[in-house]
């Protein structure tokens, strides 16, 4: 079969920088925010009337920024990291990005619709990377997407969470941040750290990790008492 | 930007063989079956393997069979049923065909996974068009999809429904029709019609409706007494 041209519609402004880090599903960390902000072509405010009566939006993208994407490449069998890393399971069992067509289903919430210049979607609880192509967007339909009775025994919880701590220097740091939001910003990196964004094949506790988010650089490590994994944040420098 | 290539992965084998008829959103009739039949380059079993443990699936699909639909006709503002067909709202708060990119979405029931001859997916609740071009299929996963706090108040819930009855003749020609499910098919056409597939601009009482279902041509009229409106079926016979 002919292969179809689809369009770049809009492209996502993202808290996170870097493909590290991201939530493994949206909604997870609900102050995770971003901008879907609407090329030229689409940014034609009538086209949005009355998408203000939604709470959440269904976005369709294109996972990018990842090595051998494209539209030849996907595998057949993955390693989600739900499965402990160390499982594979099909690609179409997951939400895997090395899947046919590359493309990519979140739901978010909707905070605000500004027309002021061109089209910008204000969300949140994203999983997106910076610059990421959105091709669709639509209402969320409670009656028709909550399916009550629907079950997944592959991924049945969400992930179990890790508790973070801030260390002294990026309590001090993220006081010195403002006016960045200095409770949303903690906020953020608690959501975003204590899903344990390690892949399961690499958890050396006494590496120091690091990843970009809104515009900083975070550093932070792992330390492990008996059972129990902790999150140190070590410290946040501006890009 | 460029455009992007995507590919069908599967095409979609429906009851629903004309666009007249389909329901509006997926799950409004569970006896709306189907089959999503793999291209031989994506009919690789293990790229399924742990589908089975989801009840549910998201499809992702291109409309088509509808005039003037490609990449570069869409539609910024739509007259959507559910807004009784006179008043219009902004495509992108709706999920009307007319959109850019022509991308749908649909949740629908996940039967049986079929691998003995490549790979069919046996699905149900489906709102999908005969030869429906499929981009993608991803597990439901309840506990992101699930946003119990949404609201839409554009769609806050299912349409009403109409009362069905069957003529004589249709209620001959379904116990004729064996060994096809006289039962079944009764609900895929009671399913069907309550929803009243009319548009709201072409309502006429009088006039005999017709579309394809399954291996059939279905003819119904409706039938006004008061306020009730009840759909009466014609007859059925043989494409």
């Amino acid at each position: 079969m002919e292969p179809l041209q689809i369009s770049t519609i809009a492209l996502v402004e993202s808290c996170y920088k870097q493909k590290f880090g991201i939530p493994r599903q949206p909604g997870l960390v609900p102050g995770a925010r971003g901008v879907i902000r609407f090329l030229p072509e689409f940014a034609v405010p009538e086209a949005f009337d009355g998408l203000e009566q939604s709470s959440h939006i269904w976005v369709q993208f294109i996972f990018h920024g990842i090595a051998g994407l494209g539209s030849g490449s996907w595998s057949p069998r993955v390693r989600p990291p739900r499965l402990g890393g160390n499982k594979k399971a099909g690609v179409f069992a997951t939400r895997s990005t090395y899947r046919p067509n590359s493309l990519g289903l979140s739901v978010v919430r909707l905070d605000e619709i500004d027309t002021s210049n061109g089209v910008a979607l204000h969300v949140s609880g994203i999983d997106f990377l910076e610059g990421t192509p959105v091709v669709d967007i639509k209402p969320y339909i409670p009656y028709a997407d909550m399916i009550t009775e629907a079950r997944n025994h592959l991924a049945e919880e969400p992930p179990e969470y890790l508790k973070v701590r801030f260390s002294a220097l990026a309590e001090q740091q993220i006081s010195c941040l403002q006016p960045c939001g200095e409770r949303e910003l903690k906020q953020l990196i608690i959501g975003t750290l204590q899903q344990d964004p390690r892949p399961a094949y690499q958890r050396e506790d006494d590496r120091v990790y690091g990843t970009k988010l809104l515009g900083f650089d975070l550093n932070w490590r792992y330390l492990t008492a008996g059972d129990t994994v902790e999150v140190e944040v070590v410290g946040l420098t501006k890009l």
